[in-house]
């Protein structure tokens, strides 16, 4: 059975803390804030996207049965030491980081006896940072990955994805921090990866927003990026995202050859696997 | 002065003819169709998409103003070659083939006197083929190019620039078919070859849709692709594609290598500069 948790507090009012913060209010819990920027913890008060906040969590993580840390990937383990001794026997503390290996031992490490520590990835997001482009609509329909540990209750597993579920995600899925950061490094990091380079390969000979279609708008909506997260997220999944990088250059080359010889077989051959598997994702999604 | 122009044959109803079709008739032409596909005749008619239609031009450009041939690029020059005798004096002829350089010349060659043919690139469209996913909606606010050739009266250059404000195009940019082959290679071809290695350098060991954001979805969008167009608009388009994808190489190479480094510097660098081109960018349109 799981208990029925009812406050939470959130680490971090940028747009994944924020939307959070907004879903959880909104799904009947009683939500804190923290963020260390005065004007967000103000702003997260006034628009009523939390009960209360302030720029330290301290007085809210002992009255909370969960502690979402909305930080960057670098900050949780520091922001984890901080809190750990203020957390009550039976609380989850969460996190919402994009990359998982490197820091999943320490973390368990840190958290004291009778607290437990689910690590979380929500598949959402947007280019822009910051509370003012909070949005708990972004999570709706999206897909959401638990990275169970050995030390995890199965209660908190079901309290983090029952959470993940009301806050509007579809699919829940669980797997290890390193099939985590495998799939990752190829779903989201090479994208951003493949939308920066595309952009920046620009000669801008020609005024290119002019001349674009839907095409060149998609592929490059992330190329706007926050350099500070991005890098980060980069560096710390190293060699699962220089593997996607390398199968992705040996596609590329296969078409860059079929042109080079005018083997009009094979480009075609490329696009119908392309269509096809790009086909079955839509009817799966 | 423009002659006001009222009657209008689209050869090729799929989705950019029969879009075309569907926009002119609203816009109050009188609009003839043709198709080889006796199926997307019946379709076009029974819809109202055209006045009249039938599986050959033939009876309609003797009375036509203007023709669209919406035809694959290969398909042009035999086309007008079949109906080339049969165009009215005055009548302007024009294309949606996404090269250019490849068959200017040729098709100026083939027009009678008194006639003219306006060189255009549409910059919209669907993933989807066939007269089932035309829509003019399409075209709202969209990317026209023109390629002026030499012979060109302006008054014709004129008709097509209306013709396509008329149909919502907004921005109407006229290149020389260097320059539109030039930069097509880029903003639309070069993101298609992307789309589809990103696709097909997916390893499928775990079930990638699960998995995904938004990220994926609009950089994998398009790798749903029609072999037979888009072989031969990159064949069509070889030397131009092969820098881009070239000049796109080295921009990823940058990047690869700084992660390779640990460079943050370097990655934060290339992330800013993206950043601020696509943000430019979204200002711009």
């Amino acid at each position: 059975m799981t208990v029925k948790r009812h406050i939470v507090t959130v680490i971090g009012l940028g747009v994944i803390g924020g939307s959070y913060a907004m879903s959880l209010k909104k799904n009947g819990y009683t939500v804190y804030g923290a963020d260390c920027d005065e004007e967000t913890v103000r702003k997260a008060k006034e628009r009523g996207i939390v009960d209360d906040a302030a720029t330290s969590a301290d007085p809210f993580i002992p009255l909370s049965d969960i502690v979402v840390i909305a930080l960057y990937p670098k900050q949780v383990e520091g922001e984890l030491g901080r809190i750990r001794r203020l957390l009550k026997e039976g609380a989850i503390v969460t996190d919402v980081a994009g990359i998982k290996s490197h820091f999943t031992e320490k973390i368990i490490a840190l958290m004291p006896e009778n607290t437990d520590f689910v690590f979380a990835h929500p598949m959402a997001g947007r280019e822009k940072k910051g509370i003012d482009y909070a949005d708990d609509a972004v999570f709706k329909g999206a897909n959401f990955i638990i990275t169970p540990s050995e030390k995890n209750k199965q209660s908190s597993i079901d309290a983090i994805e029952k959470l993940a579920r009301e806050m509007g995600f579809r699919n829940v899925m669980k797997l290890t921090p390193a099939q985590h950061d495998k799939i990752i490094s190829f779903v989201s990091q090479l994208p951003h990866a493949l939308a920066v380079a595309l952009v920046n390969s620009d000669d801008r000979q020609f005024d290119t927003p002019r001349f674009v279609g839907d095409s060149y708008r998609d592929l490059t909506r992330i190329a706007n990026i926050n350099e500070s997260l991005w890098s980060e997220l980069f560096l710390g999944n190293k060699q699962n995202l220089l593997s996607s990088i390398k199968e992705f250059e040996k596609c590329l080359d296969v078409i860059k050859e079929a042109i080079e010889n005018e083997d009009k077989e094979t480009l075609e051959k490329e696009f119908v696997k392309a269509t096809k598997r790009r086909t079955e994702f839509n009817k799966e999604l």
